[in-house]
Formats: C-alpha cells, sequence, structure tokens
C-alpha cells in the first residue's frame, strides 16, 4: 500500500485531462486484477499467469521484466524519498546521490540481519503519511471553497516557457510512471496472496480496490490543486512538487510543512524496502521452476534471501549514482518494465477466459476487461519504450531478453542433467557391498592423526596409512615412532626429495586405482578446527588443497575427520572430543 | 653473480678513498664468510648462523631483516634496470614507475608459470654483460694510458654544486648501498649452499671469492675512469653513472653504448628474478622452523611457492610506486636490512669460533676476522638507519620488530597446539571400533544419490537417509518413489515448512548425538562434479553450506561423494562412473 505514495513525490506535474486518463488506467487496470486474483487464488503474479496461458517463453519476459522492475523500485523509491528530504534542507541537495547510496546499504544491511516486514511496525508511518497527505489535500480544498487559494509565483530564474512540446510529453510520462510505480503495489498484492490472511483471495481484492481508491484520490487531489494554485515544477529537480503545494498551502518551514515531507521520505524508504521481500519471493518461484539456480527455491535459508538482497543493493545503487538520484530519469525505465509485465499477464487472462469459455457464460465480458487492461498497458509500455529509448529505456529492453535467454540456458541444463542423472528402481544394486580402499595420510602422530586412523579402521578392512617425507632419515624416524603405537595396519612412506606433498600423494593414489580399479578410493583426511578464524591461515591447508584435487578424480571420496581443539580438548572419545556440541 | 651489477647502475659516485673503504668492506665480508661456509657446510644463511650462535631472537631479526630486503632487492634491481633503459630513451623517464611495475608483474608471472632459474638460459646474458661493461673498462684504461681520455662538461642546467656536504654523505651512502646489493649476493650463496655441484661448501666458497673480485675490479675501475674524465652525476636521476661513462667513452647512440645499457638493464632484472627464489627459500626454513605457517615449507608445492612471489610482487611494486621508481630513494633502506643481517651472522661466527676455542687453536683469528666485519657491517647499519631515519629507513626499522612479533606468535601457537594434540602410544585404543551413525541426507532419487547410499551401506551397518519435505504431498510423492527402490534401509522424512534445509537437518543430527552421544555421526554428501566450472553456481551450493556448519561441529565427520558426469556417465560401478580417472 505504502508504495502508491511514489506518485505523491515523483516531481508531479499534471493537468486534469491527463490525471483523469491515469486514474482510467489505473481503474482497468484495478478491475482486471480482480478477476486475476478470483482466477489464481493461490498467487497470480504476471510470471505464472502469463507463462500458464501464453506459455513459457511469455512468462519469461515478464519475469525479467519483473526482476529489473524490482531493482528499480529501489532505486526509484529511495531517490524520491530523498528528494523529499532535500526539499526542505536544500543544503543536502549536492549530496543527494551519496545520502540515496546510504540509504540503499542500510535497508539492506537491516534485511540481512533479519529486519524483514512486520506489519505493524510499518504501519504507523503508514496512517502518519496518509494523515498528514489528506489533511492537506482537506485543507486545500477547504481554502479553495473559501476562495482564499494561493497564486504560485515562480523564482525569477527558472525558464519553464522553454519546450513545452517536450514538457507536454514529460507530463504524460510523469503521471503514467506515478501510475505505473502504484501498479507495482497491484503486482505484489497478486504474487503475495498467500501471505494475506484467510480467505486471501478475498482479502488481497480488497487491499487491491482500497490501494486503487487512495491512490485514485490522492492522485486526483493534488493535481486539482496544482492546478488551481499554478505550480510549476522546478526543472533542477530540486524541489519536489509535493513541498511546492505544501510550502504554498501551509508556508514554508511550518510544522506541518515538514511533516509531510518526513513522513513522505519515511514512506518511501520503506517503499523501497518491499522490494527486498519482492524480488526473493519471485527469485524463489523461478528457482522452483528450475529457471533460476535451484538453490534460491528455498526462501527461508539465507542464501538464497543474502544473494538476492545484494544483488538488488549493488545494482539499485549503481542506477542512482549512474542516473545523478533524478526520479525523472529513473522512472521510465521503471515504467518499461512493469507496463512489459502488466500487458503480458492481462493477455494471459484474454487467453484463460478463451479456454474457459464452455464453463462460464460471462467469458467474453471478463476477456473484454482484461482485453481493454492489456491494451491500456501495452500503448504506454510501447509509448514509453520509444519515447525514451535513448534516456535508459535502451537498457531495459537490452536486459530483458538477455535475463530471459540467461533463465532458458539454466532451465536447459537442469532438463538435461535430470535426464542424465535420473535413477530408475534397479540401478541401487549396481554397486552394492563394494568396501573402499580407505588411505589415511598422516603428517604427524598427533591426536587428530589417531582420530582419523581410528575411523578408518571403523568403516573398513582395507586400511592403509600414508607417510611423505624428504629423505631416508626422516623415514626411520617416523618408523620408530608408529611402531611404538600398537596399529595393526600397513604403513606406505612415500619418499618426495623436493619437499613436494600433494603430487606424491595423488600418484599413490593413481597406483592404488590401478592395482584395484573396481572398487572406490576414499581418502581420509585428519582436520584441525582451530579456536580462531585466523588460526586456519596455519593449518589445513594442505588438507584443502588435497581435497581440492580428490574431487576432481572419478571414484575417489574425501572423508572429513574435524578435530576440535579447545574446552574439552582432554577428552577422547569415538575419535573425537565430545565434550560440548557444536 | 648478476647481483653485483647493481653496483654499476646504482647512480654511482664516488671518488677513490670511498672506492677504497668499500672495496676493503666487501673484502672483509667476502673473508669472513669463507668461514661461515666452511664452518656450515649444508648453508649458513645469517638467520641459521645467527639462531645457532646467538639464540633464535637474533634469527629471527636477522630473517625479518632478510626478508624485508629480498622485497627491495625486487624493487631496486627493477628501478635501476629501467633507469639504464631510459638513460638511452629518455621519452620513456616519465613512465619509469608503470614500466617498473609491468617488469615485476612479469617477472612474476614467469615464475607463477614455473620459469625458473635454469643456469644455461640466464648465463648467456650474463657473459655479454660482463664482456660488455669490462671492454668499456678496458677501452677507458687504454685511452687513459694514451692521454685521451675526454673531459666531462656537466649540462649548463645542472646545479652540482649545491651541497657538498650533502652531496659527500651521499657519496658515501650510495657506494655503501653498491657494496650492499653485492653482500646479498654473498647471502644467497651462503642460504643456497645446497643447490652448488659437490663438493658443494668449497664451489660456494669458490663463487664467493670469484664474485667479490669481479665486484671489486669492477667497482675499482669504474670509480678510476669516473673520476678522472670528472662525471657529475645527474641530480635529477634522468641518467645513470654507467650511461655518462659510456657516452664521454664510446659516444652517445654508438652501438657499444647501447649494448652496454641493455645488457645492464637486461642483466638487472635477472637479479631482481633471484629475489623470486630466495625469498620462498628464506619462508621455507622459517616453515620448517615454524616460525611462518608450516605449509610454507614444502618448498617444492605451488601454494608457498605462488604465497611468496605474490607477496614479492604487491610489496615490490607497492614500493616502486611509493618511492616514485628512485634507485638513490630505495637503496638506504635496502642498506639497513642487508646490513643489520650481516652483522648478526658475523657476531655469531665470532660466538661460533669462541665456543670452539677449546678445538680450534686458531679461534682468536677467525673470531677476529668476523669481529671486523661484524663491526664494520654494524657500523653502516647504524649510519645509514640513522642518516636516512626519516627517508624511510623508519619503515624498515619499524617492520623488522613487527614481523619478528609475529614469527615469535606463530611459532607459539604452533609449540603450544604440538604439546596439546601430543599423542603417545596407548592412545590409539581409546575408540577403536566405535562404528559410525551414518545419516545420508538426499534431495532427489538420481544416480548421485544412489552412489552416495551405496556408499554408506558399504562402510557401516548403521545407515539413515534423511529427506526434507515441505508438506504431507511432497513426503508421500517421496516415500512412494523410495518404495519403488529396494533399499532396506531406514527413510527418516523432515518436514521444513519454510522451504529450510540445513537447520532441519542440523536438528536431526543433534537428535542422533541426544540419542546415542558416544559414537561420531558420519554425514555423506552427495556431490555433483560438473563439466563447467560455472556450472558449479547451479550445484552443490546447498551441500558446501551444509559442509560448513558441519565442520563447525564437534564428533561429526563429513564424507564427499562426488560423482563425475560426463564421457562415460553410463558405466556405474562402485557406486561411481569411472571411466577416465582424474
Amino acid at each position: 500500500m505504502r508504495i502508491l505514495v511514489l506518485a505523491g513525490a515523483g516531481a508531479l506535474v499534471w493537468t486534469l485531462p491527463f490525471t483523469l486518463a491515469i486514474i482510467l488506467v489505473l481503474a482497468v487496470v484495478v478491475i482486471s486484477y480482480q478477476q486475476t486474483l478470483r482466477a489464481y487464488p493461490s498467487g497470480g503474479g504476471s510470471y505464472i499467469v502469463a507463462s500458464d496461458n501464453l506459455g513459457p517463453p511469455a512468462g519469461l519476459i515478464a519475469a525479467a521484466a519483473l526482476l529489473i522492475d524490482y531493482v528499480l523500485t529501489v532505486s526509484v523509491s529511495i531517490a524520491a524519498g530523498v528528494a523529499a528530504i532535500t526539499s526542505i534542507v536544500p543544503g543536502l541537495f549536492t549530496l543527494r546521490v551519496e545520502i540515496a547510496v546510504t540509504f540503499i546499504i542500510l535497508l539492506a544491511l537491516g534485511n540481512l540481519r533479519g529486519i524483514r516486514e512486520s506489519g505493524t511496525i510499518f504501519a504507523a508511518p503508514t496512517y502518519v503519511y496518509l494523515f498528514a497527505i489528506f489533511g492537506l489535500l482537506a485543507y486545500g480544498l477547504l481554502r479553495d471553497a473559501m476562495g482564499t487559494l494561493p497564486i504560485y509565483h515562480a523564482p525569477a530564474g527558472w525558464v519553464p516557457s522553454t519546450g513545452i512540446e517536450t514538457l507536454g510529453l514529460l507530463l504524460i510520462l510523469r503521471a503514467f510512471s506515478s501510475g505505473a510505480v502504484a501498479l507495482t503495489g497491484v503486482e505484489a498484492v497478486s504474487n503475495g496472496i498467500p501471505a494475506f490472511k484467510p480467505p486471501e483471495s478475498h482479502n488481497a481484492r480488497i487491499v487491491l480496490i482500497a490501494m486503487g481508491t487512495l491512490f485514485g484520490t490522492l492522485f486526483l487531489g493534488i493535481s486539482f490543486l496544482v492546478t488551481h494554485i499554478g505550480i510549476v515544477p522546478d526543472p533542477s529537480e530540486k524541489e519536489t512538487v509535493l513541498n511546492q503545494l505544501a510550502v504554498s498551502l501551509v508556508g514554508e518551514g511550518s510544522p506541518y510543512h515538514y511533516l509531510v515531507q518526513v513522513s513522505t521520505a519515511l514512506i518511501l524508504v520503506l517503499a523501497a524496502n518491499t522490494a527486498f521481500a519482492d524480488f526473493p519471493r519471485l527469485a524463489s518461484i523461478l528457482g522452483a521452476d528450475r529457471y533460476l539456480p535451484r538453490q534460491l527455491q528455498y526462501r527461508g535459508d539465507r542464501l538464497a534471501f543474502d544473494t538476492g538482497i545484494i544483488f538488488l543493493t549493488v545494482v539499485a545503487s549503481t542506477l542512482v549514482v549512474v542516473f545523478h538520484g533524478s526520479v525523472t530519469s529513473l522512472i521510465p525505465l521503471y515504467t518499461v518494465g512493469v507496463f512489459i509485465a502488466f500487458s503480458l499477464s492481462q493477455s494471459g487472462m484474454v487467453r484463460h477466459w478463451w479456454k474457459l469459455r464452455a464453463v462460464d457464460k460471462l467469458w467474453w465480458a471478463r476477456a473484454l476487461f482484461n482485453g481493454v487492461g492489456a491494451f491500456a498497458t501495452m500503448v504506454v509500455a510501447i509509448v514509453v519504450g520509444i519515447a525514451k529509448f535513448a534516456l535508459g529505456a535502451w537498457l531495459v529492453l537490452l536486459l530483458i531478453p538477455i535475463f530471459v535467454i540467461l533463465m532458458v540456458l539454466i532451465h536447459r541444463h537442469y532438463t538435461e542433467l535430470t535426464k542424465e542423472l535420473h535413477a530408475k528402481p534397479g540401478d541401487e544394486i549396481l554397486s552394492r557391498g563394494l568396501v573402499p580402499n580407505v588411505v589415511v595420510p598422516i603428517s604427524r602422530l598427533d591426536h587428530p592423526s589417531l582420530a582419523a586412523v581410528n575411523f578408518a579402521q571403523a568403516i573398513s578392512s582395507d586400511v592403509t596409512i600414508v607417510h611423505v617425507v624428504e629423505n631416508q632419515a626422516e623415514e626411520e624416524q617416523f618408523r620408530a615412532d608408529w611402531n611404538a603405537f600398537n596399529f595393526a595396519l600397513p604403513l606406505v612412506i612415500v619418499e618426495s626429495p623436493y619437499r613436494r606433498l600433494i603430487d606424491p600423494l595423488l600418484e599413490y593414489i593413481d597406483e592404488i586405482d590401478e592395482r584395484d580399479p573396481e572398487r572406490p578410493v576414499a581418502v581420509i583426511l585428519a582436520e584441525f578446527v582451530p579456536r580462531h578464524w585466523w588460526e586456519y591461515l596455519l593449518h589445513n591447508l594442505t588438507a584443502w588443497r588435497l581435497k581440492f584435487h580428490l574431487f576432481n578424480r572419478r571414484n575417489t571420496i574425501t572423508i572429513d575427520v574435524p578435530y576440535h581443539v579447545g574446552e574439552g580438548a582432554g577428552e577422547i572419545l569415538g575419535g573425537f572430543n565430545i565434550a560440548k556440541k557444536r
């Protein structure tokens, strides 16, 4: 719901006809999404609806467009939030890029540390904002009714008259873009149905209508007042239109002016935060369908979540820097993506109703609604894509096919592999019962090594100990030490005159493989788990490198026997010290 | 041997008394090192001699000084080599830092790819250089004898008269420093005795004398000619003294002039290359003595060698950049370190002879020689350290104690740990025969999973298969699939509603530990080895994270069963495809 606030902050300028056109598009989208939510009660984002009805390619295009848009949501919202602040503290304007990047990083850190959206924390700013902004509108309308509305005087330095036509197009775009931002909220609701209280689909539809109504009212009200006061937007973007409105109505620096701006900034930062939840959600759906790395599907696991957040942060920050934190520059990019996704989703719904034409007598009415939605959003996507192509829309139009191709390749990789690795009942008996040749390389006769040797004896009757020496003297010394212990195991000493370690061991394993190619080789490595992380620099490096080489050998199993040093190091049991677990 | 060439390139200026003083120091050092080589036939670097006779602290100070000096050898030699080139191509002077860093990186890459010193490749440039330089000297002396020696005229812009005293100190320093560079050659010979042909010690001594004689002659000859021609060094360092000499004698741009400069540059680059062998050699000795990470002792292994080379490259390049590629600025740093190491080594030898006083009647004569060497080198170290303290010597004097403390801490860590981990005969029976609880987490029923299950059955009679599901439907599906196979193994299904994977598995392993705390748990992970490295992004990520968590648990063994996809993926044997090994 917060997302619709962007509309008020995006340096808005409009005239009433445009406003009405935008409200119409919004209405069409909200109504047609009512139908989507009814048809897909368990979650109907653009990716699902488009791939379900139009086939995977359409779904992937929608998905790529949306993934890009979630990134842009962060850039645009934060840029707009910073604009709200610099409107009241103009001295910060030159630092807006730095401030925006700082906000993005703070949000990312918060999310990495697990601060998720919990309705209660975020509800307060939302209500404060709605109170402030509707209060402002009500006051403005009251003054209008009383005939005391102030007249706006543009500062002397401004040249608002130049290029009326460009300004005209700019007006349409800005207005549509604001609408677009509100529509991302629609997409979030559609994807996130399962997160609503039951009856989920019903509640989601109510939220959608409430959002649409609030946004429409806000939009209409601000538009009306801005036109009547005669506000001209600041061409340098130093002041937002909402700020101009607030200053005109309640006076520069009044407490109410600050309330409006601060609550706007806050709500915009929170709006950016929604993308941090939306992005991993869509990535998880794509991961489950094998269009993104399989691991991403486990949304509850840190890896998937963290990967998404870091990706979002880096790309969103880069965009803010590249576009100098300008909301006007970022919004066209945003608009293209979201309207492509919407158009595909709506087209999918038309197809959906066509398929149900035998069952549903009203199919043509429903298809008509979605058809109008599909058409309207497609027109917006095309207009913005062409008009703003050189100014950044090309980037989005280039990235969408790249993402789609990447997802197709990932999908093909998984599909082919699944076929190749497919196991059928009966395969399990192919190799049963082949006891491995166990090799234990040890460098010293200490407790970690003993633990490894003991484990080897526990799992196989065929264990060989290997030790690498540089010369004869070392060999004799080690044999003597070894014989003092009571192991009934063969000891192989490998001589390596140049103090190499890995190669002689690998050569020895090769020999075993040649002697006995049918049985697997299992190499047991004693590893030392130190008290502090930096101590790893002094230990295990050889074991890790050996492991890497072994991993690339066929038919070779690697076994790590970790030895924990520290509290309870004295208690040796089962080959290990088990004082405290974990 | 090449190292002594630096002397001729280090922007040398001297007068005959200084020359004689330096030759005297060189003679003292060469003679006293004759004694060291005789006493330490298996390698007698400063670290070994000092720690043997004066105790580990003195040895560590010498070692720290030498490690720093090997880095400086690279910086100084390359800077001098570049100076030889820019003397004939003055247009490159402004690019000297970039050229020097490029040379260092090229040398490093060559060494990383395994281009070591092979006598034959490097012999040719050495002979060419010796031929060129001695030819130049002979020609100069001939002209002097015939009375046709040219007179040097300093360019009009130079102000060589200012600050005769500073120039005086500078002269001494430069000259001593040149001697110092030659002395590093002495250290290299002493550390590297085992690399000589047998009889090693004898041959090393001969090389040392030859080096000393060649350097002395070269030094004296250049000094004589420079003085007689009246050459004044270029205060801007744009031209080396050797270049001035060559231009005076054979004319600017003559082929012989180029021969002298190019062979000098080449030999200096090769001189830098010696540090790439010396540094790992000393690090290996320190690693074997547990003053540096143990792994470094295996010089034949890539890790130790590569670590040393990367360290050298980064630090040497940084120094070249910080000191703007100026040989004059770098040489004092170099001098301090090498003379500290020498002084400690010589003092150690005095003590050595004192200990042998009962056996060796001539002990006092030998001790006297080494004593003079120790005193002379100590004086140089102190003079340079004080005179050049603010200009960079402070850095060396700060780094030496830091390195020493670090090495002491590393040594203490290893010593304490060895005591803690010490195993005595009898310890090996503590845990013999405890069969592990084997857990095999599987996510799919494919060939990699079957391989893991088969290996589990081969090593233990107590195997549990674990599978994580999100809901009841998934559980039923998996049970049905599993039952189609003919495994007589318990299957545990863990439900994880939020699609988490790692935590439920760890909790299950905790349960096993609680039920049966005495036996170790072994977790078998089926890992997929893809055809291309980038495919790792799509696989195994969960297994790797699980492994990390398991590594930090006490009493838990991790077993990797890799499954190689690709050629021969069809042949499954021993649980693996074994078409081609490695």
